[in-house]
């Protein structure tokens, strides 16, 4: 399919190599910044553009993948700038989003959809797309079959979900990832405090990962909280009184998990 | 080595089965219930013990795996009942412990130690321990050397470490690992409301922890509250008002993660 990808920053940056790869044309990168633009499209043999105005019409999918705040004046610029052009074709354009937690509803466009891979993404580290799934939604039917074809070219996950339930789906996305890192955050400035190298903890990380392959998280659950040790609980809180935020994460976190144990 | 074992819970039964894999003669097996010591016994090959008294002098390592808050009394009542046995021929006892947190001067005996394996276990599932560090700590440089020596027949990560300092590592642990697995669960709870299956979760799980074998955390970090989106952060925290401890987590750690970006 011909694409024109609006956004480049570390989802666009992931998902344009992999439509790319998948032998996708990724015709224009629009980006605010110039430099932004330019890095990714000479990455996926595209052209730059950073006014909206600049866009061609013609693109099979038009995938919006900005920061979720800025999603909305760029779904609403990009709607009617697409529809000045085409609607004297005849043609209305597919213009999708890629945000977890934003309803479909969010582009103004009557040919809408979102296109939503689940992960966590950087730019200088390409994940592999294969074991990622990619949620997908559409106005028109006709559309949710291209949008799971063009997802069915990167990965075998491919998940048909509304908005309504893809607002949870993000949620609990954002515990597992953005919540469980912070965790690793902390952790590495007690350590480094110590001179301990952060690059320990990595065997526990893994098989704490690993572990919930096999068996569900609440049966996982192990340490002081679990086992209701106030001595440990009390003795580690108070080598936190140097650092309040990660004392009150401790706080929550063990009493979260003692309510649920 | 002829190695006694004092407990028999989720931590004793993995050392147990990698001490034995590695051709050391597990002798007894005590825990205060006889099935606990009975099955973990049965696995070992050997003897199960449920009175401490009854616990037999001349083992080379007497490795104490109890609960934290029983680490004290347990490893008085050992000291006491061994010391008066091996003292008449000339022998005192190599007692070690296997707790984080704990000092290794929880145990009265003049011989000790501690043989901390950090990784989270459970019973039923038994984990590789080749990649596992053990940090290993001794009163005296022979019994050290000792410690060592029997880390490195399980493990290729063997670190000598203070008790100052090994409650640091183990605070970090809690976080890398208890904290980590509660999100997963919060996370579950979250999805089996809305009917969809935890394993969606598993590829960004992956990605996450695997994420950090190749950046630092703080330079892995995404999400809504990494890049200050409070349209999100609020929707979000909308989704939980029926779950008032998730809503507490979700808050204090998008919290804390505004406050270390």
């Amino acid at each position: 399919m011909t694409i024109t990808l609006i956004g480049a920053g570390n989802l666009a940056t992931n998902l344009g190599h992999a439509l790319c790869a998948a032998g996708h044309d990724i015709s224009q990168v629009y980006s605010r910044t110039q430099k932004a633009a330019a890095t990714l499209a000479a990455m996926l043999c595209a052209t730059p553009v950073t006014d909206i105005m600049h866009i061609a019409p013609g693109a099979d999918v038009y995938i919006v993948s900005v920061a979720d705040d800025a999603l909305a004046a760029v779904a609403d610029g990009l709607t009617r700038h697409l529809c000045n052009h085409q609607e004297a074709a005849g043609r209305v354009p597919l213009i999708v989003h890629t945000a977890g937690s934003i309803p479909m509803t969010a582009i103004p466009c009557s040919r809408r959809g979102v296109f939503y891979p689940m992960q966590t993404f950087s730019k200088r580290r390409l994940v592999d797309f294969s074991a990622i799934p990619i949620f997908v939604e559409a106005e028109h039917d006709d559309d949710l079959g291209r949008l799971m074809q063009l997802a069915q070219s990167i990965t075998e996950h491919v998940v048909q979900l509304n908005s309504a339930d893809r607002r949870y789906l993000h949620l609990a996305a954002v515990f597992c990832s953005n919540f469980t890192n912070h965790c690793y955050t902390l952790a590495s400035q007690i350590l480094s405090q110590h001179g301990i190298p952060f690059d320990t903890m990595l065997p526990l990380i893994d098989e704490v990962a690993e572990k919930v392959h096999h068996m569900p998280p609440a049966e996982a659950q192990t340490g002081p909280a679990r086992r209701n040790d106030q001595g440990v609980m009390q003795a580690q809180l108070n080598l936190l009184t140097d650092n309040p935020t990660a004392r009150q994460v401790y706080e929550v976190m063990s009493h979260s998990i003692l309510k649920t144990s």
